[in-house]
């Protein structure tokens, strides 16, 4: 089992309910990273229909989880139809809910009455290994998550607040070696430095507010390479997008979240 | 008290439920149109806390409405923060669930602590004296919202399957005058013809599975230009990308929404 499996793993406890552990290898400083969180949740609502993909996963956070600690997931199934089981679920620690998520899946393997077909090819950055291993510096906190993840960043862009552009692409993939899964994408989706960083150097913890992952398709083997850039930033809430594609150049998932970027001293001040 | 406020009124129940009706007058062929229906919830919503404009609204799309009859909504605050409310709501009509709401309300108007801006700038198209009124022909369905509806489309991209991109623009206001508000931003986002249209000519009706509308900005008076894109399409699901733009140029609101493209007996067997 990857660590990513046993590290979101959920028990049933009833039909609605579900034990956790969040664990500690997944922080952003001192927090649980939200896609990581999501994930636990997920996993639990995967479990209430036959359709194993979500297409579809809004998560409104709305308190840090809390590390090291026990985790419940209350689950609701809304609808199970034949080609779509919408559910949704109250991820809580301690008995205060830390996030809430709506999620529709599907079967993506599913064959379709329509041949059209549309995409976005991938972006064409440096391969892996001319890309510089994420740290901590956008954010200016520790990082315990790059203990999980390998996350490998285009150096154009790796160069806080010198890039000119809200912008930040770059590959990803679990640090045991497991393969990219459609779970891990919504992790993934939420993993890479604030793309606000090019823009504007270090930002700090950017809290996600809400964020939607949309699968698009599964996963082939090997890297991700992911591509986020911010569109609108206005009283300190912005809008990032994002988008996944595998190793085959198929695009595997797209994402919107709107993010808090919270004051922080000036530099003269530190 | 203008169309859309009357026709997407709640009256409170109990602290939880409140009664509405479903006009006929917002329909796409014979249901009511998606981005109407949302708009009846959030309604109810937005009473629940003290702020008053939808930063994040995501709703999933379960049965079509039934025009011309009752509804009920059922609320839930899910949290009310100093600076941000969270809650969901379901529409139900004759008993069954048609739609599933989760939003995060704030104020835009208040001071943030954050001076950076970032923003995009809306799209040059021809004023809407310049454009070609809304028709049903997109679709091949007859389109009563069109009596609700100022609906101008950039006619560059007006001539169904032969602009050669997946992409469509123009202006949109409410019939009656009235000036547009967060709330119709929410119709404004699901009102616009399939951007597919320009790609593949007639596409029918296209059911939204899913929709989420970021509101970034309170709207100035006069029309609203619209942008909206099919990123991709497989499997007989798409991904649409919006933006609106008020008169003064500012983006009030992004949009994203899953929908599927229904399969359409070949123009041979019509």
């Amino acid at each position: 089992m990857s660590w990513f499996e046993a590290e979101t793993a959920v028990e049933r406890i009833t039909d609605v309910r579900w034990s956790a552990h969040v664990s500690g290898h997944w922080n952003i400083g001192t927090n649980p990273n939200g896609g990581y969180l999501a994930a636990i949740a997920l996993r639990a609502l995967r479990r209430l229909g036959p359709h194993p993909d979500p297409i579809s996963v809004t998560t409104h956070f709305l308190r840090p989880g809390t590390a090291g600690a026990a985790a419940e997931v209350i689950t609701e199934l809304i609808r199970e139809g034949r080609t779509i089981t919408t559910a949704r679920a109250t991820l809580t620690q301690d008995g205060t809910p830390r996030l809430e998520m709506i999620a529709s899946l599907a079967d993506l393997t599913a064959p379709a009455d329509v041949d059209h077909a549309l995409t976005i090819a991938p972006p064409s950055i440096p391969p892996p290994s001319e890309c510089v291993l994420r740290s901590g510096v956008e954010q200016g906190i520790e990082l315990p998550i790059l203990d999980r993840l390998d996350i490998m960043i285009d150096a154009d862009q790796a160069a806080a607040g010198r890039a000119g552009t809200a912008a930040v692409s770059g590959w990803i993939r679990l640090g045991d070696g497991a393969e990219p899964d459609v779970l891990a994408l919504l992790l993934f989706a939420d993993a890479f430095p604030p793309s606000l960083f090019g823009l504007l150097g270090v930002v700090g913890w950017v809290p996600s507010i809400e964020l939607t992952v949309h699968v698009r398709r599964r996963p082939a083997s090997g890297w991700i390479l992911g591509q986020f850039s911010t569109s609108d930033l206005h009283r300190g809430r912005m809008i990032e997008n994002g988008a996944l594609w595998d190793e085959s150049g198929a695009l595997v998932a797209q994402s919107r979240q709107i993010g808090l970027l919270l004051p922080r001293p000036a530099p003269t001040e530190r």
